[in-house]
């Protein structure tokens, strides 16, 4: 049952790949057997936490490794023991993993609403850092201990990864290995927004939502890049003093104001860049906010992402008022709307490629610099996730390969199982009301609002959770 | 019944103002009174030809003016004489007409299709050339005798005009009037869909249909400018050698070829940049050969227009295929769809100046050059537009306010009355079959497949245009 008997694999270089393991089927959210199907920190404890390097026999070989494990909540991600040494094609590298960076993407793919990860079970992560550790044939570029940063579709989240050499970068000297994990995907993706899509130049404005967040943060010190660009900047007000620091022009506390008003108030006549991670309706505030010659880049459907699992209600709503353009609208308003996600350019490497190299060239210059709002261990994955998924975080959320001390680990594992009785409460509570109600569940499409319900229930409880989201 | 009997306005001057004139209803197109509104080469054949500035008296000012007196065919456009000076405000320049260029959006405005332009009667033209020969109050960086370039959103096709300074550009050394009235609307519409929109950058490679127009000649120019720049453009065999040595790296006849085919024999993975200035279908073709991070950039629905008098089918046809996007499809291609028409950035003066100062500078450099097609006297307005609509220029069409000879005029005189005559059998034998069908003729839109019809036996009739817009 345990992933202690998954066998190793590729799964980083795997695009498109069925995935060659065939672990147990993982139990249902809601069935019985759920218990066995422990929490990452209580997991991770019985894992043998040594460092795989020192295992000489390939096929004694073994790594912790991050897996989902079906879609659904924090505690689908489990840590795991893969065994034996991943397979090194020509052309490859591969990393023994120092730290990992998490991104909205991989909260989409744990409910199912990412469909760039393969089905579970997969293990999650587009990016990370780490050492060399041995070269592929054909690789002329890297050298075993190397410190380098890494960008893939996926299978990132683990304490060895083997990866094309073209998707590793070379860390800058003096950047930390949480910072090279913070760089990669928040980085580019905020780059070509601002310079490709938005061709931001001097003199204009740019509005970012979640200013407090990775993507947020990039973007901010990315326009400060370019003479006397005005920034608006959404956040929560605790997240204003700190955002302002960074460079935001102009705060929107947009849980207490219409951030559409405060931008009119101060830039009546609109705005030259709008980055839109919202989607829905926030697309379409955005659109009506955009000057002549404006430029209205979205690059996600946070809006979705209401609640621990997915909210069917939630997707919904994002699709019904996921914003459709005509042509006749944009020509008459000299408009432009553009779509990103680095998920979906992964076969662009060049692309991609010369992007990081400025990127670096700006770090070097002290232009830039990733602002790490946290670092767990992987055991933490969970509390990871939450702290990021309820917007709680400023800057990017860090998971460290370094093992957890022993201490800690127990702390954690009492945590887990004070959750996990709480949990079971819950459950127990649920299925009496069920009971009563004499209602069955069957498919998931079935269940349209009632699952829903349930879930939220059980968040509340749970830890009560700040939403700061929208 | 003649245009003499209107009164001077400054029509180039009222944005969204209500013309003062009161002209006689102009008759319909099929009402019997049709021979009245003769066409412009008769009229201007009335017309005192005299030079206007050389009139003392303010009263007896007069000048000829192109008039648009209703919506239709070619020869709703038609050479009057306007009376009295017009005013001249603050912030005002007088210039005195040299030549006029002509825009597929004066083509649409002929036939009802472009909103920017008042309703009948109204002065069309949204660039010319001139001298100035009067300047207003607190213009300071305008003077008597400088020669400009004109831009405004109509009203430009009259001997006189006035508009606000900061809508004039003086013409560099060397350039000539024609040059001049061919740049501004073509080289500014290029530039900015190249530049702002399409951020165009070395080795990429740009889509430009109708290369042989005057936005295809002058975004040909411009990529040119920047190094490697693939120019892929489309246009009638018989322009191919023009258009080759004017910069298009692949010429696509795209009468005899599929124009995506053709693209994706040389470029598989697509395009960086692609113009449309065709709309409905086109903009699906353009949307899907899109590389990633590539930019769409559609400006026209050149589609609509099929035929001398607006065709109901292909404006329902550009309708009903017209491109809608969901932000979705944007996000999981990497896509930008951009619209763009200057006749809509009228407020935009201080990003246009911007655009057209890189240009006049590239222009120095002798990088880029306006090609003048063919230049026509007012009274042949109708020549003119037919020579653009039926894409048989290889680029810029002008108007010359230059008097035209006696001896041209009486040519000109009885080649109209041909084509009077000719209008008029063709008319008594659609009438008679009109009876025959015991068809009744209604509201416009009530016409349907009818009209349509008419129209284009009409004109096939008359002088079998080569018709090469798809």
């Amino acid at each position: 049952m345990s992933g202690e008997d998954a066998p190793a694999q590729q799964q980083q270089n795997a695009v498109d790949q069925k995935q060659e393991t065939k672990p147990t089927e993982e139990p249902k959210a809601e069935s019985p057997t759920k218990t066995e199907s422990a929490p990452a920190a209580a997991e991770g404890g019985a894992a043998p936490a040594g460092a795989p390097e020192k295992v000489p026999e390939e096929d004694t070989f073994s790594y912790r490794s991050l897996v989902l494990t079906g879609y659904g909540g924090y505690d689908k991600v489990k840590l795991q023991v893969k065994k034996g040494k991943p397979a090194l094609k020509a052309g490859e590298v591969q990393v023994q993993v120092k730290a990992c960076g998490l991104n909205f993407a991989d909260l989409m793919a744990r409910q199912g609403l990412y469909e760039r990860l393969p089905s579970p079970p997969v293990t999650p992560g587009m990016e990370c850092s780490g050492v060399v550790e041995a070269v592929g044939e054909e690789v002329t570029d890297r050298k075993v201990g190397d410190k380098v940063m890494v960008l893939n579709r996926f299978g990132l989240w683990q304490e060895v990864v083997v990866v094309p050499a073209g998707h590793t970068f070379l860390m800058p000297e003096g950047m930390t290995f949480e910072e090279a994990a913070a760089l990669p995907v928040n980085y580019i993706t905020a780059y070509m927004m601002l310079f490709d899509f938005g061709n931001l130049r001097p003199n204009q404005s740019v509005l970012i939502h979640a200013a407090a967040g990775g993507v947020g943060i990039a973007a901010t010190q990315l326009c400060k890049t370019v003479k006397d660009v005005t920034v608006f900047g959404t956040a929560s007000a605790s997240k204003h003093e700190t955002i302002s620091a960074g460079g935001v022009t102009h705060t929107i506390d947009y849980r207490t104001k219409d951030y559409v008003e405060e931008v009119r108030k101060i830039s009546p006549k609109g705005l030259d860049v709008i980055l839109d991670p919202l989607g829905g309706s926030d697309t379409h505030k955005a659109y009506n906010l955009l000057k002549p010659m404006g430029k209205l880049i979205t690059y996600g459907a946070a809006n979705m992402l209401a609640g621990q699992r997915k909210n069917l209600i939630a997707v919904a709503k994002n699709w019904y008022h996921q914003f459709s353009i005509h042509t006749l609208s944009l020509i008459q308003g000299n408009k432009s709307v553009c779509g990103f996600h680095l998920g979906y350019l992964d076969g662009e490497m060049e692309l991609i490629s010369q992007a990081m190299n400025t990127i670096l060239d700006l770090y070097k210059q002290e232009k830039i610099k990733p602002r790490i709002d946290s670092t767990w261990h992987l055991e933490q994955v969970g509390d990871a996730m939450r702290k990021m998924q309820e917007r709680n975080n400023i800057g990017k959320v860090i998971l460290t390969t370094e093992p957890m001390p022993e201490e800690e680990k127990k702390e954690e594992a009492k945590k887990e199982e004070k959750k996990e009785e709480k949990k079971k409460e819950d459950k127990k509570k649920d299925d009496k009301k069920k009971d009563d109600g004499k209602k069955e569940e069957k498919k998931d499409d079935k269940k349209k609002e009632e699952p829903k319900k349930e879930e939220k229930k059980e968040e509340e409880k749970k830890e009560e959770p700040k939403k700061e989201e929208k």
